[in-house]
Order: structure tokens, then sequence, then C-alpha cells
């Protein structure tokens, strides 16, 4: 072991380790399918070299701030900005130090995979990182960042990345999205339809959002059909534009098949600002329907992440914003919230909905045989804090005995965290390398089987699930 | 390996394969305790030759046409019949070809393992199945079927059971059981009293059951007193049929204790059809415990199987009717649920109960703790969708611990794919194996507590639990 | 192998057996931290022999007798006594003998291993406890039981215990940890402020408790000011006495944040008996906060310890009183539940909160997210049930990725058992030395990484979270 990482990472302890390191050989070359992400398109678009090593790495993840966060440090002393813009920025160097002396609470932590990973890989540190190797590494990683093969296109290309999809607001523009596909430029750089801006009535500034939905369509959004009209029409849109997927965030999975009549009275009470608890819960409802109905026509995969408890920590949500790593899971129930849905649309031939979920009890429990029965749900990968080595281990041991692994849906790294992508990859293909060899081992599966099945867990299921 | 399947298949991985092994060597050949199951006592009465392959194999099983369904395949190709008589039946050796073209989508799942010990052992099948193999296996499968030693009584035998008890309905007359009493045949085939036709106002025809069953006893079932002696006199005559067990299937665990004068007024709205959905839900709450007292006079085992949602696909069971493999779990509760029943009757020397469920979590919160301390209750095996490799592993992890392996019934298959059961007992036998091989791997049991608890685990808990 | 007990136990199949073991060597050495567990400090005050082995080991263990009781056997039978004092007592020899009689029912269990570990360790036994070998182990056991050396301080110096915190009602007058203080004797026992007789209405005797609560600290405890008085009173008296937290013992994990004069209000039903059942729970709900609040300024560790349903079974309770075995879990909710609280006083710097959980689902869903997120909140250990073997590596697999370790509490033993605390501490280092040993050997941390870890999860994380 000469690096921060040793080639056999994640392959031990299978009962087959040389099964393992051989499906990873395969594993290795395949290229990256990111369908479902929270990258910024204008770095696509324009170009430009990323800042410095704590801009890109330390200040915008909330896996690494809240972990300072947790022993009582403050996010400001990471360069995370408050939302007034009082305040000072500290030294990016002096962020890094902080960062460096402070990196062993990440043991054990999928986040000190990715950060080993991506050092040796991508910047070539073989040192751990510490308070003393930390201003070494600084001054390495800077160096890198400010050279082309370091921009984000180069990236892109040396990742080896077939495609990657974005999340973007219903209302956004998608400006950036039309230049990077002007420029010639050979990547594949899409949007995702992501509105629940104009779908959930708790949105700060719904009714704004409702309106502005409405100019920049012009459909009525003072109307059920209208408003309808407005999303098919920015569907359309977000199509035109390579779009493959839809994606909704929402405090649970609750759906409703209610009459057009009953909606549109429900919309009715929202735009006239009548509506009560119920009122809001329902529509969120209701809305899921609606947009599994158009996805049943359309084409569009459809994306659903429930159960987060946003921004639990009020003084840190004034202060600095959302996605400050105070979004905690909640218990989340499917079998019953999904039923009016998929009694409505379920089995439309063209329907294909991804189910996410925080609370890995209903795995077994509900997802895997909803997965294995319905013909249009698809189970996501482990997702958030469960994108992790035990995560996605507990996925597999949960999931696949009851629905397969042809219905899932392959890996998606769901970050922001540009350049940690290839290592989010690589720790996946290796957990299901790993995976795939005990259960050889065990005589449960043949060796031929594991070649194609990590193939398909590496990239096929994702290209067809994502319509890619 | 020579076969489809290796003989340290599941053995492997436990830090001590040869002790795995060597249990495996004495669970091999114990004989198989069936106290719990859905084959038909038909087949055993009139010991007529099996039909073609797929109608044994394929289309009966919904674990099998489940996951077709899930890839978006129609039930009906795989001879799956419309309630209402409309529709053709495909051709048996086009369902079987269409079968092997898809067996890749078992791959990881305990169809899989159990269909390829039965390929190997029982059919004499060496190739994997495939579009290729597919022709082969049939004409190999039809031919031994045709055989006098595939018949149900020859395959009883050869498969070494001990006994099988079948599910009846409370008013079913159980002429097939009378009729395998009276051939003079060896096989010990019983049946189970499963009321839940006459105890839940839910079920279909439930009005009109209670009428059949009044007549069939000579009681007044309009009364509530009447009632419960209808019970206790379909009981007396299961258990003269040679009856251990009652079976109920209920949508939860909730159990109730109300005074008898509450019960009858309750009783007397449900006959009435003057229920509430609050009285249903309370009318099964009393009935568990009404069952259970009878149990604790007559001393049938109770089985509790709580938490499935039924029929979750509506179109599924509107065209063709029940147990399509949408039966979906939900959560379930067992610590305040099962209060009243057990502070009635829970301290009754003959009362037995065993409790199911399809949700994991309750293993090591509830039911471990429960069974660990109320002298009535016992742990039945993992079940359903848990009934595979990595669902009876957990099983053990979760609730030894607490409730050891003296408070659990052994396994039971709970199948009615008659020719499966000798490959789903060998796989929870060596899923034990596995596990005991690993607890005397670490020191935590020595190898003569091993081999003792091994013949527990494969008989003598399910012969002691069930009165056999 | 020559005893009960090898050497390896628990360290194999980490796939670094020999990592494991040389962390352990390391592990073996380290005091024993035991900062929440429920010995009487009388034994330490006074110093008297402990009496006969049944009336130390069997008797008041409800780990044991609860086991027993599940068997259908009678809890009088092993010495546990009626509360209304009549029933004989039966010979300790004769309870000793069926103990031993039975002792196969906990294989796979903690207790047996903690046994084992104690008979061996301890008392020098070497043949595994049984029908057979009952009398001898008895006999060895009281005699030395008799000698100067198995003395309360005497065994708590041969066990290296580093300080010992026992848990003690607001009420008491902490005499015997007084005499402990005065002796000279150098042991650290401590005691710890448990207030749930003052808190919780639905305590028997609360109203009395209140009373005697007010002439104890010369607060009107008629008043919500008087009472909160009361408490900080009491809280300021066991500091003076040694203590560094304190305890809550609750139905479930409900904050509240009140307005004070909505909470005077409150009090003022409760103390005029005018309460709702939803008072009652927003009055626990609310003395959460309060206690926080308090922790927030006086700086004593606060422990939460919901989800137990108490005194299952009625007629057990009725007999033989509390802790018999009969408290069973409950599914437990902590996002939403503490949110109050936390949003009232989680940021204060010195605030300390230790949340444990008899629901593992909380674990990675819940718990680690929160801890790994707010500065004030620590997990604390597996927990009771999950105390174990499969526990304790539950526990670490759920919680670590997300919260990393330094986000926990380290081990307690949380014990009345006395002889058992060094065992109980072995069990499990050992469990973190396998664990530790299993990332090491793939690769996912360095071994000097588990070197520096084993010795914060042994020691230092209970250190420093108690404030010991």
């Amino acid at each position: 072991m000469t690096g921060l990482f040793h080639e056999d990472t994640l392959l031990k302890n299978t009962g087959a380790d040389g099964l393992a390191r051989a499906l990873f050989e395969v594993a290795r070359d395949l290229p990256l399918i990111c369908p479902h992400g929270h990258t910024d398109p204008a770095w696509f678009a324009q170009n430009h070299a990323f800042p410095d090593p704590s801009a890109l790495i330390v200040t915008p993840d909330h896996y690494i701030t809240r972990m300072f966060a947790s022993q009582g440090m403050s996010l400001e002393d990471f360069g995370v900005a408050r939302t007034d813009g009082t305040g000072n920025a500290p030294d990016p160097r002096a962020i890094w130090q902080r960062f460096a002396s402070n990196y062993h609470l990440f043991r054990g932590t999928p986040t000190r995979l990715w950060l080993d990973i991506t050092f040796d890989r991508l910047f070539g540190l073989k040192q751990p990182l510490s308070a003393q190797t930390a201003d070494d590494a600084y001054d390495r990683i800077a160096e890198a960042l400010a050279s082309p093969g370091f921009r984000p296109r180069a990236l892109y290309e040396t990742f080896n990345i077939e495609v990657l999809a974005t999340t973007d607001s219903a209302l956004d523009d998608l400006a950036h999205h039309r230049s990077i596909k002007e420029s010639g430029w050979t990547g594949r750089v899409i949007p995702t339809y992501r509105p629940d801006q104009v779908t959930d009535p708790d949105h700060e500034g719904f009714a704004r959002a409702l309106d502005q939905l409405g100019e920049l369509t012009g459909e009525d959004t003072g109307t059920w059909v209208g408003y309808l009209a407005a999303h098919q029409s920015r569907r359309d849109f977000f199509r035109s534009m390579g779009a493959t997927a839809t994606d909704h965030g929402i405090p649970d999975a609750r759906t409703a098949d209610l009459a057009q009549s009953e909606a549109a009275a429900l919309f009715d009470r929202i735009r006239r600002d009548a509506a009560t608890g119920d009122d809001v819960a329902l529509f969120r409802a209701q809305m899921l329907t609606e947009m599994a109905r158009m996805s049943a026509q359309d084409g569009m995969v459809m994306q659903i992440h429930p159960g987060s408890s946003r921004n639990h920590n009020r003084a840190v949500f004034e202060r600095y914003g959302r996605d400050k790593g105070f979004d905690i899971p909640v218990q989340t129930e499917f079998t019953r919230s999904l039923a009016p849905l998929l009694n409505a649309v379920g089995d439309a031939p063209d329907l294909r909905i991804v189910l996410f979920t925080l609370d890995e009890t209903a795995y077994a429990r509900e997802l895997a045989p909803l997965a294995g029965a319905w013909p249009s749900l698809v189970l996501g990968p482990a997702w958030w804090f469960h994108d992790s080595a035990e995560g996605m281990r507990r996925f597999r041991e949960m999931t696949t005995e009851t629905a397969g692994i042809y219905n899932t849906a392959g890996f998606n790294d769901d970050t922001r965290a540009f350049p940690s992508i290839p290592a989010r990859h690589e720790v996946a293909r290796r957990v299901d390398c790993a995976w795939l060899a005990r259960l050889v081992a065990d005589h449960r599966l043949r060796e031929d089987e594991a070649f194609e099945m990590i193939e398909e867990l590496s990239c096929g299921l994702a290209r067809r699930t994502y319509r890619l």
C-alpha cells in the first residue's frame, strides 16, 4: 500500500477475495452513469477553474460541515456564509487547516473513504490528511485546480462519465444546459424536472412561483386545468433539453386519486389561500398522482424521495439557510401511501417510478415486495445517510431476495461534490463486487452470473431505468 | 460441482466450514416436520399424478408469477386464469419456455435456490435452466411426473415427511382428510382450523358463512353464545380429524378483552349489519382473545399471522382473484396490541401461541422480549418474504440473544408448492448450520451444544411446539 | 481451551483475527468506566459479604428469571418474593440446582456469555454449568463469597473500576454515598439524579413525592416556580455528592417547549388532580426540556431512556412488583419528538444529552443523523435487549457511518449484577475489537487508527461524555 487507498478496499471479507477483485477489474473500467445528482450546470457551461481547495471540498459539503457542527464547532469557521451577508469569510487555508486537524472525526464514515480516494487518485496525495500534512495537501490541490486538466469539462472526461443529470427547478430557463448543447462539447449533461417549488404549498414563495409558472408557459395557473397544462408545458421543454426524468422531494409518500372536480376545488382553496394543513398534504398527495399520470404519457421517469424532516435546527436554518446537514429522516410508510397512485396508473406500460427511502425498515417490509410485484416500480439505490458501505450492503441483503436486482435502478451518486463522483461510484461498485463474491462463495450464484450482474449493477440497470 | 447445486451451498462464510458441513450431515437425514402449509389434501386422498411441469411448478406459485408481473409481463402468459373464465390457457410448454427464458430474474432469490435444488435432486437436471435448456428440462420433468414414484403419496414418502398439516376453512367438511385416514395409507396428513372467514366481518360472504356455520354445528350463530359454541364444535371436529393447531390471518395484531355482555352487543351489531369500521376491527380483536381462551382449554396451538395488506393491486384482484403476489406487508405493532389477550389468558399453562411477522423490526424490539417473558408465546420462523437465507439469518441474529432458541417454533415451509418442500427445509437447515458454526467458531457455543441445537431446530422444536 | 471461556471469544470472523487479538490485548487492561448502572451504594458503604450464590446471581437478575418464566416456570421457584409477603423462600441450593438444570436455555444469549466469563474468571469454575456440576459450582462460589477478597470494595478494586455511578431517586438522602465519601476508601462511587418519581404524574405516589420534595428542599412545590427551584436544589445537592449526570426513564421521547405561563398552568392542573391524560404526557414532555435547560446551566449530563412499556404482565406486576422482566419495548420516534427541546436549548455549549433507544430502527434513521448534526447530542451504547454481541455490532454498523464514533458515549454496563460488570465490559470491548479489525482488514481504517479508537471506545469517550 503506497497511498491513502488500498486496491483491496471493501473487497476483503468476502470468502472469495480473488473473485471480488476479478469482478472489480471489470467494474473499474465501465463508464459512470450519473442519472441523479446536484452538480451545477454552470460549471460545464462556463468551464471555469474551480476555486481553492476549501471552497471546492469543504465549505459546500454538508456531510463534512455538519460533522464539525456536531462537535460544537461553528459553521462559519468552515466558510459557510450567513444568509444576511454579515460575518467575514475565513481564509481558505485556515479552513483547510481546521478541516485537516479534525479529520479523525470521519473515521469509519463514507466521507472519509470518498475523500481518501479523491486525494489519492485525483490529486496524488499519499500521506494521510492531518494537521501536519494540511499545508502540503492544500498546496498540491490548489496547484492542480489551477491547471487545465482540472477544469469541469476535462474532469468530466477524465472521470469517464457517460451522462450526467443535474436537478433543476421547474422554473429554470435551462440557459446553462442550452449553452452546453450549443457549445459543441461532446459531454452529455442533462436536466431533471424538479417541481417541488410549484407542487408543495408549504414551500416559501409558492404563490409567486405559480404566477411565474403561468408567465413562463402562457397557461392560466389560476385554474386547475391551466396549472396541469403548465406542468406539461415545462415537462415538454425539459424533455426538449434532454431530460428523461423528474424528481420529487416530499415529506412523506402519501398519494391521492381525487376526482378531477375535487382536485380542482382543492387547487382553488390553495390558490385562494383558504387551505387547511390537511388540504396542503392532500394537494401534495394528489400532485404525485398527477405527475405519475403525465409520466405514463410522456415517458419521463419519476423519482420519489420522501421522508426527510428538513431544517431541524431552526437557528441554523435562520442563520445559514437550507441544506446545512440538519435534514433528519423520519419513519416513512409506503404500502398504504402509494396505493391510490398505483391503483390509478401503476399498471401503465410506460410508467416508471424510482422509489428512494431514508427509512431502511421499508426495504424488506414494503419496498422490495412492492417493486417485486408492480410493473411500474423500481427501487432507487441506498440514499443519503445509507449511501455507505454498510448501508449499501444492507440494501442488497434486504431487497434482493424479494425483488431481485432487475427491479432496482443501479447506482446514482446524488451529489453536488463533483470531484467525489468517481469515488462514490467506485465505493458502490466495490460493495457490489464483494456482495456478489460472497454469494458465489456461498454457492448461491454461479461465477458467470456474477460477471453479468456486475455490468448490470454498474451501468445496465441505470441506463435502462432512466431511459438513457 | 456436477449439478445445479453445490453440497456446500450456504455453509461457507462461517469461519468453521467443516463444522457447518458436519452439522448438516446430521440435519440432512432428519425427517421433515411440516406443521403449517397449504398443500391440497385432495392430492393425498386421490393420489393422482401431477399434471404438466408448468401447472405444477410455474402457474400456481405466486413467488414466480409476481416476479414476471413486476417486469411488465402478463400473468395470463404464465397460465394464471381470469376469474370470469375468459381468456385462453396458453400451451404448457410455451409457459415453460417463457419461464426458462426469464429465469435470470430470480438470481439471488430463495425461489431460485429452491428451484435449483428441486431440479437437481428430484428431477436429475444438471444444466442451468435457460431458454436453451427449457425443452429438455420440460421433457424430463414431464416424464418423471408420469411415473408412479412421483405421485403425491410416493413423494411424501420420498421426502421423508413425518407429518404434514394443511390449512382448512372452518366450514370445510374435511372429506379428503377423512378419506386419507380411512385409506390405510400410513402418511400423516392433518388439518388446521382456519376460521378467518367466520371471524372477519370484512371477508366477502361473512354473513352467509355464519349461517353455514350454524347449519353445520346446529348452534344458533345469531347469538354470541351460540356463535362461540359453534366455533368450539368445529374445533372439536377438527381435533377429532387430527388437527393440533389453529391459524389466524389478520390485518394487524390488535386484541381486545371486552366484557362478555359488550362482546355480545358488538356481535349483535355485526350480525344486524349495523357495525362501523371500528366495530369490525374490535370484533376481530375480540375474536383473537376468544380463540386464545378456547386454545387454553382444548390445547390447540394458536398461530397468528398479521401484517399483510392484501390485494394491493385492485385490477389484478378483479381480474385474477386473491393470492397473486400483491399482498404487501405493513408495519405491525405487537407490544400494546397483544396486551389485552395476554393479560386475559397469557399465563394459562396449556395455552401456546405462535407469532409470525412480516415486519422484521418487531423481532428484536417486541417479539423476542415478549416470547422471552410470556410463557404462552413462541416465535414462528421467518415467514413469507423473509423465508430466505438472509431473512432467516436476520431472524436468528435478532431473536436469539433475547429469547434463546427454546422460545421459537422451529421451521415450517408454509407452502403450496409441494415439490419444493424438501428444498425449503434444506435451505432452512443449512442456514441454521452455518449460523451455529459461526457461533462455535466465535467461541460463543461449544460444539456439543451445536449438535444438540441442530436437532432441535430441525425437528424437536416443531414437534413440541405443535404438540405433534 | 481449558475453561469455560476461550481467549478468542468474539474475536474470530474478523478477517484479521490477529489484529483483533492485538487490539484486545490493549483493551483488556484498561480501567472500567461505569457512568450508568444500578448497583446498590449500600454494598460499598457497608462492605458486607454477599449472601449465597443464588441470592447474588440468580434471584435479582430478571434477564435470568424471565427466561425461566417464558418456559412456564414460576418466579417463586427462583426466589423472587411476592410483594404481599406470602409464600416461602426456597432453599438457595434448590434454586441453584433448578437454574443449572435449565442453563441450556441461555445458549446464544449474552447472559450465558457474561455468566461463563464470571464463573471462569471470578470463581475459577472450569466445567460447564449443568445439573451434574451444580452442587460443586454452588460450593465453590459460596466459599469464595465468604472470603474477604469477595467483599464489595475488594471486588471493585479487583475489577479495576475507575468510577462507578449508581442511580438514585431525587428524594434519596444519599446517606450511603456520604458514608462512602467519609470512609476514607479510595473507590469512586457517585450518584446519578433520577427524578422520574417527581416528574411523571403517572408514577404511583406522585403527589406525595412532590410534597416530600418540598420538605426536603424548603421550596414550595405547590407552585411551578417553587417546583423548578426544588429540582435545582436537589441537583445541586447531588452534584455536591459527586454526581455528574441525570437519568430520565420515560415512555417516549416527546418533548415540549411551552411558555412558562402555560407550563405553570399545566403544573397547576396536575397538582390539583385536574389533569387529563394529554396533560400528563405534555407535562413529562415539558419536564424534559426544563431538565435540559438546567443541564445547560449546571453542566449535568442528561440521559434519556425512552421506549419501554413497563409491567406488561399485570398478574406478575401485582404479585411480584416492578422489574420482573416484563418491560417490553415499543416503537419510538425521535426526530419530531426532540425538536421542541433541541430548538429551545440544543445549541447551548455546555449541554450534553445522551440518547438511548430500545428501538434499533432509530439508529440509522434518526439517532445517527441527529447526533451527527446537533452539538448537544451523543448516542448512548446499545442498551438492555441490545447489549449483546449482535446488538452491539448492529449499533456500530448502523451509527458509525453517519455519526462517527466521536458522537457516541462509549460503553456503560447499566446493571445491578455487580459480579458481571467486568464480563459486560469485556464483551463490549471484544465486539469493538472485532469490528475495528474488520474495518482494517477491509482497508477502511489504518491499524494506527484502530489502536487509537479502541482506547476511546473503552475509556476515553465515556470519561469525556460524562465529564468524569
